[in-house]
């Protein structure tokens, strides 16, 4: 599929990457701020021509609106801003992701990160709501969450789902802080701080509002299994 | 009891305020750092000479060496660094006061919240190392700490353990982050902001190891009954 | 009543937590920000079918509107910002909260302590703009203030009214930052940092700008009193 | 084998956490800053009476000899402060970790994190002083490094290797910043807020100078694949 | 050329400093923020009646807009925020200045440095997108830009381009953290800070997003080899 | 009087200023940290010869044990770290400053500012520990204080001094934070921000413990009326 | 004259505080941030009713724009964003006030100090643009700035003016650091840390964008001139 | 020459980079914290066996003591702490590089700038003690600064040194904050930030007493002129 006339050829604006899926075993990904409607669009058509699945985070309704309006056929979520190919998928990946939030609050970094694994071929169960200032609602779900390979715990306020979690389940733990707060919350630094500190073992954590990177991160862990049962 | 020959008169050192017990209801404390030896001895004669019960916080090993070698009658706790004049004492005060801490580092902090608690008449319970990384430590205490009118939670690291401790009990709690930890602990900054951050209502903080300054607040509140009780 | 066909149910935004009150004490309340004008309606009808009282923070005019619109009986503060349901009401709380500012900008984070408490059922006295810079104003007060059980310090700028009042009374007292002021107040952090490193002992700090859970902190230390009115 | 006579209990100092192996899969590890020559020894007894393999971290050259010289039997790295327990050892657990560092400077952190993988049963291969700002030495190791399950990348001053090595593997990559450096270096926030924002995709990043953390969460990650293993 | 009649005298504004190009080299700049449409159009009126050439920086498209509807002869690029004069120009500045960016979100930083270096007569190779996450990218145009004089490398993110660039070539290399990315970049310390302390060496550093900066720097250093090419 | 044939000459250490006074109305002063023993003794040397008058701030104990004993005749206060040279006086200067302090604490930085003002050759009255959250101390030394022309509030921990006394006098009033305090006082930072956010009129604020600088800045005040005595 | 019959009384926003002159020497002030137009026409109104001159700060537009529609007699400025009332004067006070700035950008702070120390009494005179990267724009004002009996230095960026005047002149020299300036500036906190940190002696500092706080700071010390005349 | 046979051989430190000077142009260096006394010893009879030039920076005394007492042919100087091979020397490198400070104090880091400078070949003139606050110091060096290819402007407190020079010359400036200072210093926060704020066009920044970055970067500048000469 040729690119639409008006528009410039992907190689103006960015060096793009379309070898990087055998190199780290991910698909492509756009990152929507600062890119032009032309651009977004110019770059889909790209990996549509080339019947490569491709994933956009950041993107605004309005950036959504534009690419479909223009026939790129697209799935679009307004909550975790995520805008996913429908001509092509990642092949799946073996394993579960639990993705669990504190609050309500924190739910559009969580669908980013839900999401995201999704299009990576991943299975993911989402447990919102179960913060630890309500520990009992925590410990209800306890059981399923323990089922999964990895477990996603996005939280904002004090943070302190990560380190919760982590205290209770054997599976890698990936914090994701989120800016959801106010005052001495500083845009996320308070529960970025807290799960840095955590006395849980093993916690890692990825930037403020990182949905993304941490469902990245739970798919490079479901890969050690399927490496080993390639080997097998 | 005359003043020490030697000592120069406490007047030239300090205004003391020897009516704050009146106004603020607080029996008299000493804070320790930067004052020489004769002056913190200078300072204990005066309340001893006025039979004045007082506390003494921040005291080095080395202050209270040497105030009590002079012959000052006084019990020094050297992992709180508290010292307590043996002359005369607060008068009780009803209520109990649960201290809590998350990890056994989070030690010194704590007791120095006991002591002073003791001090200002208050009867305290101990419940050490019950940190929200191993939740089950926690919720096995949880209906002895449900009995005190008052908890403080004294917790470094990322501070989890106001909100955990607040989100169970009805009484008010005091959170005390200490600079337990490294790195991104920053000295106390990861437990401050997460406890200012907690998504628990009502919980209260004070300032990184101000233990003496939770078991105020403390008192301040068991006081509350107190007053009713008077009226009564 | 049943939920109107066009909402979710509550249960896929947020696990509500009806029996909070019997845990904590407290009755419930909604924090706004990130949530749909649905989303609200529905959680607000929920507790409405319940006939459980409810109080909405951080509700803006527009999702205040929307929801009376739509028959919810409720009562809206503009300046709080928070949302009183009308169908039922917490019971009395006994004792007296002063709610006390430092200067007229500060105004709308007391309301929000203000009016949480009175949701809680405690009595609240206002005493506004009494900050140190004219400290006549804070003493011409004072044997007003002292009659409270609880004094909430809300303060911008350099943050000096909880110091200057918890010098001068007995009971606890709760300070509150507020993100008034500009240049080096860093949004609330001067205030916050003045309070937290207060000399007068006893102080507690709530979070920049967080006059509900100052409330709620005061409500949870009346409660002191009532419980042991209740042993009598 | 008795405590000996001169020593508290243990359960004076802190409630010790016997079945955490089974609750979270790792072994017994001791935070040793803050702790008593004879807390620690007591400690450690308890657990070979018990026949627990046990790590202590951050043990000091003073500790270690202390307690090695009352007949523990065990081995001390002063490099890595780390001692571990000579009596009894983990089960191997499959999968290989690569500990790789950006300087010379960075090899205590990277010692803490390869003795501890050890001791949790993994093997571990290091690969040292290949930081980015000579690629070469980076790219002449790269075979080697993508040989391993999951990548530890140590680095202070810019913190640039993990970014660079996880645009290189298709495994997770943990990056430990390091507080190695000088002025706004400010004791590791540089390396901690390069590698939070990494834009390489999935990199998940533990405490300035956690080796132990991160090893800690890779051996929750090589469990994913014994847990299938199991399964299989 | 006469003021126009109803635009007050640049004096009014600005001491305004028509022998600065003696005294340091360098041609006039205009900093537009703050400056009112017809502040700004006074100023390019006096130096175009000087026949002096000017650059304006950080003008808004409403700026540039304005002065050249006004007839004012200047060529304006949105994406850099800048606008140059048409009625005269910089002489020529012999030496080539290489251009690099991480992402492709760097680019309006990278051009308002690229055509701030063109205003002041210099030669100027671009070479956008080579991060180092994908290190082949750089890799594939390093030849190309060992070829430069000066190597401007502007990056945000984890900003660890600088580095990887200076590793590589003998040229200067002047870092430009830009505030590109989110969360704990905080707009754009990250790369900054890892610019600063990065362990290659002999990079220099300028203000975030200050791609004006690091062009009149290189332009600087361009004129060490002039010198000498005068000299003999 | 000639070198000591062992010392440098002092043009290799520093170019001193011998005509500051008569440019900017101070005399010589010399800041010890970072001097060697000989640098400083060298120094002092060469303003004895030429019969100045001159103050060493920050001096240790060792630095002047070390300058004393080589026979410069010099007085020597440990509590503020200043030596005044015995040789030569600055002539007086009219008006009177008031030094006052928040607690004891704050002492050795208010000895610096009354000794540095004292040397400058003004009238110096103390106040010491009249901090807020006492504020009958200050109310009753208030009318002393109004007798002041200029006031030096000297206070750590929530560093209210300064806007309390800025509200009860007409005098220019400068504030010195001090860095007397612990946790979230931040070595300062606390009371400086507190201090720059002043609700009262006109207060200034200086660097953090810097009592030279207060005082400095007073003695320029006074000289506001001497320069027109001089005129009258 | 009465209040208008829709205004509330002022008595219910803010303890207005009419006997402030009298106590410290200042006029009337109002902070408009936060004021409702209606509130900030009531104050205005109290204060003509009284015949009392009052400054308002912050002004904006739009609120200047209502009340004088109201007919408030007032004199309203932009760019300081200062409301003077037209009704009563402050008596004059002997002195000169030089206010300078480092860049144009920070013409509007320096003309809310110039406005505010005119609306004191005092005679104001302007020297813009002399910052310390063109350092023969100062030194050619030099002998006119030292005329001044207070220097009023205005600066944003590196915030260099302060210290480069101090070093000039024997007037007490006030600094405001101005928000002017991008990235690493960090909204004033660059030229505010500069000039806390000035190497020049005896400069003192205010609030960021302060410039009401300097002009009432020059005008407490122009008033140590008055009291003395006074004497005489 | 062999290596002595109780050493390590260096590659089990770190892998040395020999071949470097011909990739970036530099002669070898070593970073001496956290060596080993018997580690810095070997990597120097590395060099010294393969006659390559090589400078030890931040080397202590007791280090530099060490070394040489093995009989390493080396210079030490303490204030700079740095230490030069005697064995080789690098080749001249034609341009001339002016060290400047704004103090005394600065002397340290900028021994080490002229030291390093002068071991990769270049000439160096030193001006120490020529900050801002005395201008007319700099003025009095001007002409004599102006005759540097590159100058090195190195200064604590307020760092207003580099913007002075900066606005006075044409050459490249290349400003180095100093730790020098107390405070609200921030350990040389305050002179970074000032440095990267600077109005002065083309002003590039290094890391807070970082000498040997900026002698680095100064040599990568004076090489543009070598190789255009090498080409002509």
């Amino acid at each position: 599929m040729p690119h639409h006339p008006d528009l410039p050829p992907p190689s103006e604006f960015a060096r793009l990457d379309m070898a990087r899926r055998e190199r780290t075993g991910f698909g492509e990904t756009i990152y929507c701020p600062g890119k032009t409607n032309n651009c977004l669009l110019a770059i889909l058509r790209h990996f549509q021509a080339a019947d490569e699945p491709v994933l956009a985070t950041r993107c605004t309704p309005e950036q959504a609106a534009y690419v479909t309006a223009q026939g790129v056929p697209a799935d679009y979520d307004a909550r975790s801003r995520t805008l996913v190919s429908q001509w092509a998928k990642m092949p799946p990946l073996a394993g579960r992701i639990a993705v669990c939030t504190g609050g309500a609050a924190d739910g559009s970094v969580a669908e980013e990160a839900a999401r995201t694994a999704e299009f990576f071929g991943a299975e993911v169960e989402r447990f919102y709501d179960v913060g630890v200032a309500g520990i009992h609602r925590l410990l209800s779900q306890l059981e399923a969450i323990r089922q999964a390979d990895v477990v996603i715990a996005v939280a904002g306020m004090e943070g302190a789902l990560g380190s919760g979690i982590a205290g209770l389940v054997e599976a890698p733990v990936i914090a994701v802080p989120t800016s959801v707060g106010y005052g001495a919350n500083f845009q996320g630094l308070a529960p970025l701080l807290a799960m840095l500190n955590s006395c849980a073992e093993g916690l890692t954590v990825v930037n403020i509002d990182n949905g993304f990177g941490a469902a990245a991160a739970a798919c490079r862990m479901l890969r050690i299994r399927e490496r080993h049962t390639d080997e097998a």
